[in-house]
This record gives structure tokens, sequence and C-alpha cells, in this order.
């Protein structure tokens, strides 16, 4: 990481757009957390829950909204706490500079175009007929398969596989070791072994999505794996052949979605979720940890369990699980009183 | 994926040994789902499911059972949709050339042999005591250990890892980021650290297996884990030390096998399933997605669930706990009837 | 796997600190489990569990604790087989010589540092500002970021990604395709789309620590995460962003930890485990295999199950889960019979 700074209070708030309760002259040189800050760095409050510790940081000036009172130092009030240590962060964290050019050790085959103002890192490999758009740069030890193509400000981390063919847009940000485009799982059992369904698809990676690290995307059996505009998808997550994972969507570390799955828009699968094959998660739909989900989801809804259920339901099932041995017990009770009773009666 | 084609129907019909229903001048460029097929290309029908699909599609022609009926264009009959898929999809997707030689950008080991007729790719290495077999390709990126034996007509593709003394069998294909032979997970605990067991074991993979990206395969503690003829790995999938995975066995993605299991002949664990360790799945068992197995599975049962049961079973308990909430508010309303009923008698 | 002996019983007892009962001249080639040991092989018996293999091994020898008795053959007596079978793997399987040095296909930038007793492999990349340490072995195709630090007799495997700023301790040990230092996955939703909270924190790995094949370690948001001294985890894991692993924990292969969790000292969490975010799991407490973890766990307690609760709990749960079908045609029976008697005194 790079350091930027020392930051005057004064630069800061205009820097945020924020209103400064305190010396503008006051110069900070980092950012921490409420608890962790000295008295030289900058810290935030973002929810109420942490307003204690803002009261007793020692930090030298806070970020927070406009409800926060009773803050021991310098406050800069803005309207989103959230956004404004976006711009904090990256004010003390500069983005390294871009060295355009591709490293003398990279090997770039004929036939690939690598745009000048490309950045390909050491024993980078560029197959024929690969593309590399504007200001993208490619990490050490990347791979870049035959006829791919990756657009415009992107950055792909080192020991990042691009297979043949997949197309990636523009923006997009794949940490080290993610697979994309691997082939499909995809066998036919012919009554003495499981003969290979050939993957001659691809997969389409939208602008502005993320992918974590060693996470891994396969190529479609025919017709692309395609994940839309702005999702984000966190480490070790797989997404299977065939996958139409919608726009803004959010897949947390593990998560495995099997083929032909369409996950809808500002859908938001937790950590270890599990998705059968031809699965539709409705848009906006959230599936808690490690949920798994047999069968479509409506949208907007928050299902969880296996398997997997609206969460109230699943909540209560829970709940009530707790008392299953004691129900037990309390049936046996009964059966032995309601016999006693039609003893009595007989 | 390079491209093949145009065929005629008539070229299609002898290639796959279909009988025709319709004009074999007929030339078509492609293969396609029922749903998206244009007129100039082929499509096929795997299953009665799909059959309406059929009924609409735009496709020029469509692959067909015996079976079907009321299609709208031509037919190419075939007694199995399924394998003649297979060859139609080789057909327009013909595997590219293979080009033998040792890139001169590789790192091949003096005392390493890789086969004249073995390709080789950038930046691959291979160490002392590796061999590498006839027509196998190596990807860009991978690292072949000391010692490691790889057979003919293997594809590794860029940046597997197979470490020292590792035996790969013929026809064999890795997927990216795979990684076989790492050490096995052993410690004893000395009542003050965690000591490592030397894994001085190795790892042999039979011929005609298939591993996913990103998976990976542990070596053995004493002697080896072994993968057999015909297995077939998903993506992100964990074999622990000392298991022996049978012959035609399907490991579904992100599934985790502990050290020293067993798992039987033509058994298939579905996604994210979870095997305990030293435990037997046996031949042609069946383990349903998220199964959780604390101990051995019968041969050709199916099973689900944590911890697993027999499915039949494991499918009553979920229905069952959907109506445990009110299961309790029943046993509740009943104690008290029966209180009444005792004040009664009294 | 490089290869050490034969050695006479004389010697190894010497090794072992053991008590031979048997011809010193005697000499063996290898170790084996009892079951597949030879004449020629040395075998151990760790519990009283495997004593009946003990008693018919081909063995020469059986590294046994004092209680053993009826052993066929000779028998290294010692105080601890666990700790002997250690040494005795080392003996037959010695670490293969260190050779210092970078390898002239490796690519370490100006500004780096390297110790010249460390060994780095071909086609690594150190960039500017990493250091290297004494003995340090950086395996083939591995990379560290700017600024990245490792220790004395570090072994990092090929493929190993340590991103920009990490900090590594002594005796690390990382395998093949590992991933440390990561982004975070953390994002803000502005109402249109989520925007990337930049992460500029570390990680530090304390000394002793093993990591396993692919498993990813985040970087923190702000501030570092932590894995203490002596903890060992297996592959495929992921530990998020701003987690405080504590010393001697072991987790295992699929286990995921989301952000910000603390996990105690001499923890152990077992395979495909998940923890939820801001989890403080107690010292040396257990958490079995699969179970979901939402709210803290008490430290010396062991938990399983989703929700994990106390695993005496959850097996009661789970024995009475079977019964659930059952009790649901059980009760349908009361609620008939308490009808009838309610009729009956109507």
């Amino acid at each position: 990481m790079t350091q930027g700074g020392p930051f005057t209070l004064g630069q800061l708030a205009e820097a945020l757009g924020a209103t400064l309760e305190g010396d503008p002259a006051l110069a900070v040189r980092g950012v921490a957390p409420l608890e962790s800050a000295g008295p030289d760095e900058v810290s935030f409050l973002l929810t109420a829950r942490y307003r204690r510790l803002a009261e007793t940081t020692r930090a030298a000036a806070v970020v927070a909204p406009a409800e926060a009172t009773a803050l021991p130092g310098a406050v800069l009030r803005v309207a989103s706490p959230q956004a404004a240590l976006i711009t904090l962060l990256r004010l003390f964290h500069p983005e390294p500079p871009h060295v355009p050019g591709v490293h003398p050790l990279a090997f770039v085959a004929e036939g690939a175009r690598v745009d000048p103002s490309a950045a390909v890192g050491p024993f980078v490999v560029v197959e024929t007929g690969a593309r590399v758009g504007r200001r993208t740069r490619i990490g050490a030890l990347a791979f870049l398969g035959a006829g791919a193509g990756v657009g415009d400000d992107v950055l792909l981390y080192p020991r990042v596989v691009i297979r043949d063919g997949v197309q990636v847009g523009n923006r997009v940000v794949i940490h080290p070791g993610a697979v994309i485009g691997a082939d499909g799982f995809g066998y036919a059992f012919d009554g003495t072994a499981h003969r290979k369904i050939p993957q001659v698809g691809g997969v389409r990676i939208e602008d502005d999505v993320e992918i974590g690290a060693n996470s891994t995307v396969d190529r479609g059996t025919l017709g692309d794996t395609v994940i839309r505009r702005g999702s984000k998808v966190d480490n070790l997550v797989q997404v299977g052949h065939n996958c139409d994972i919608g726009e803004d969507v959010i897949l947390v570390a593990q998560v495995g979605i099997s083929g032909s799955c369409r996950i809808g828009r500002r859908a938001v699968l937790a950590g270890q979720v599990g998705i059968a094959d031809h699965v539709t998660v409705g848009d906006g739909a959230i599936l808690t940890a490690q949920s798994g989900v047999p069968s479509d989801v409506p949208a907007g809804e928050v299902w969880g369990g296996t398997p997997s259920r609206p969460s109230a339901e699943t909540r209560r099932i829970w709940a009530a699980e707790r008392m299953l041995p004691d129900l037990v017990r309390r049936l046996r009770g009964l059966e032995k009183r309601i016999a006693e009773l039609e003893r009595g009666r007989a």
C-alpha cells in the first residue's frame, strides 16, 4: 500500500465536502478505527452502535453524520460517513502510480493486442488473439488464453487465469488465483464410463464486476456463463456453467452455484450457500449463510436453512428443535396419562 | 475454442450414424440449444422434458431419439442423443491442433524427460527426474515437481501444480490452479505445540481422471492417495491424505473428503458434501448436496442431510420439521385438555 | 521425497531414545503402516485400537509404547510413539538439501532484499521493497508483492501469492496456490451500486504457522488480519479481513471465517465450518464439522450443528429428529383419543 498525506483537517473537509467543527490547520497522518486511533489520526463513526467508542476516542477528528453529538475532538460532518470513509481511505492510501508497458519477462504471443497504455507484469502469458484494453493492469504470472478479451481499466492481480475466449468488461477487478472459463462439469454416463461433454461456450464478465481470490467461474457448455454489471464475488466461490448472475449481486466466500442457475439482480448469497442446478433466485432475495437451495427462491424474500425456507420459518424451526428432546419426553408422558384415563373410563 | 464446419446434414448424419429425415445438402454452421438455435444451426433433444421447445425451435435440424415426433424441421435420428451431442460438439469445436515442443521460455531441469511429442508452454517448470509422456500438453505456468510422472495424452491446463513424486496416468485432464500432492494435514500435539507429521507418501491419479480448477488432492502420510480410473472431480474439491477414490466416481464442486476415506466405485457426491475421516462410502452410493457424513454409507443407497441418513428418511424429517412449531402448539393444547380430563375424573 | 537409510534397529533405537527388544544389527529400509509393512520395514503402534494389526504385522520391528505386549517381532519401546514416528519419518525421508541462491530465471526487482542463504526458484517474482529471510525457500512461480516481508527458514511452495506489505514470520510453511493478503470483501451500497471500501490494512502471519493449498487470507480493511504463532490451516480455507486467529489454532479444510472474528488459542474448527462476522470463538473451543456459527462460542466447549449449539444438545436434537415423523403420527393418535375421551365425558 502506498501512503498519502499528511493532510490538514481543512484539506479533508474540502475533499469530503464536510462541514468542519474544529481547527482547519490541524494535520493528521492516517485513518484508524475509533478504538485504536491516535491523536494524529482521523477516525469515523459509521453507525450509532459505535457512539460510545466515538465519545472516548483519541482521534484528532471524527467523520460523523449530522445526528452524532458529544464527540470529544474535531468533527467532519458529512451526509454519508460510509461514502466519506471511501474517499478518506483513498486519500491516505492512493493507488500506486500506473506504469504502462509490457515487462520484458512477459510473453505476449504474436497476434495478441495489448494497448500501449496497459501494464503487463513479469511472466505473464498473453496468447494469440487476446486483447488487453486501455490502462489495464495484468499482474505477474497471469494467463490470458487465445482470443480472450479484457476491457479498459481492468485490474487482474497476479496469477489470475482467463481461459481462451473469455470476455471481461471494463473496470473489472479479479484477485489472485481466480480461474475464469475452465470447463463446466458435464459428462454423460454411457453405461461403462463418464464421457465428457465438450464445454464449448464462454464466459462474459460485465463492467465493474469484482471476483475474489481462488474463485472459479466455469465456461458454458453452449453459450455463455454471465456475471452481470456491478456484481461482487468473494473468495473460493464456484459459479457453474451457463449461470446467469444478475447485476449488483453479492456472492460471499465459498458460495457454490450449480449449472444453469439464474441469480436475480441485487440478490445476496451469504457464505457457503449452495444452489442446486437450474434454480432461479429472484431479484433482491437474500440467502443466509450455509443455506442449501434445492428450488426457486422468490424475489425480495429472505430465506435460510437446508432445505432453504423463508427465514422466519427456519428460525421458528430452529427454536422448536431445541425443545425437541423435551417434546419427546412430554409426548410419552401424555401417552401414559391418556392410557390411564382410558383405563379409568373402561 | 477453435471452430469447425460448416457441415451438410448429410455429413452430420454420416458422422453421427444417424438416419436423416430432411435435405442432406442443407448446410449448418453451429450447434445451439433448442430455444436459441437459428435456421443455420443444428440442435438436440436430450429428454422428453424439452419436447415442447423442440416443436417450436428455429433450428435447421434436431438430433433426436426414435420416439420424438412432430418436429418442425429436419431430424437426425439417433439411438443416443447424448452420445451424438458429444460427437456434434467435437465436430464444430475441434481440439486446437497439437504443436509439440518445449516453449523456449519454459524451464526443464536437467534429468527431466519430456517426450518430443509433448507440448510444454511458456514459464512451465519441470523439475529434475520428472517425466512427461507422449502427446501430453503442459499449459503455461504449470509446475511439475522432482520425480513427478505424467503419462500420455494428458492435458494439464495453465498453472497446475503437480508436486514431487506424484504419478499421473494417461488421458488425464487437470484444470487451472489444481494442486496435486500438497502435504496432508497431520500434526501431533505434544502438550505445547502442534508438531508436523512428515507427509512422505504420494498421489496416484489413474487413467481418464479429470480434476477441476483450484481443487486440491493431498499426498499420503505414508503410502499414496489414489484417484482411480475414470473418476471426475469438479472445482474447489478437497481430497485428504490417503483417500482411495474408486473408479468412475463423481465429486461435485466444493466437496470435502477427510483423510483415509474410501469412496466406492461409481459413487456420486453432490456439491459441498463433507465426509469425516476414515469413512467408507459404498459402491454406487449417492450423497445429496451439502450432506455431512460422519460414518459409513452402504453401497447403492441414496443418503442426504447432516448427519446423513437415507434420503427417504431425511425427506420425512424435513417435511416434519415444517410442522414442528405447530406440533409444539398442539402438544401444549393436549396437555391442557388432558389436565382438564384428569381434573374432571378426580 | 528424498530417501534415507537403511538403518539398523540399533541405530534407530539410539535416534529415537528407544529401548530395543530385538537384534540391534537387523537393518530396515523404510517405514510402513502395520498392515502393509514388509519384513525389511519398521512400523508403529500409536494407539491400542490397532493392537490386533500389530500382533499380525510382518514388520521387522514396531515402535510401541510400554504397555503394548504380545508383539511378534522386535520392539522399539518409547514413551511417545507419536513423537517417535515423526523422528522416524524424517530419518527415512530427510528434507532435500538446501541449495541457496536466486534462480537465473527468477525476477527480483531493484530494492528487494533476498538473503544470500535463501533459495528462490524459477519464475519467482519478488517486487521492490520485499524482504526474504535467511535459509528461506521460495518455490517456483511464487509472487512476493512490494514491501512484503518473509522471515527466516520459511518454506513457500510453488505458486504462493504474498501480496504487497504482508508480513510472514519465521519457520512458516505455505502450500501451493495459497493467496495471502488479497483485498477483504467490503462494499458500501450507495443506492445504485456497491462501492468498494479500499482495503488498506495488511496481514501478519506469525512464526510456525502452516497454511494449506489454495487457502485465502484477506488483508484488513484498516489494521491487520493476524494468524498467531503455531496455528495450522488446511486447504481451501477462507479467513476474512481483520480476523484474529489465536495461537495453535487448527482450521480444517474448507473452513470459512467471516470478517473481524476472533478465534481463541488452541480452538479447533473442523472441516467446512462457517463463522459469521464479528464472532468470538473462545480458547480451546471445538466446532464439529459443517457447524454454522452465528454467535459467540464459549471457551473450552464442544459445539456443533447449524445453528451451532453445545454438541450434547445437537446430538440430542439429531436423535430426536429421527423420531419426528413418528412423533407427528403419535400426536395425531393422541388428539383422536383425547377427543374420544372428551366426547365420552360430555
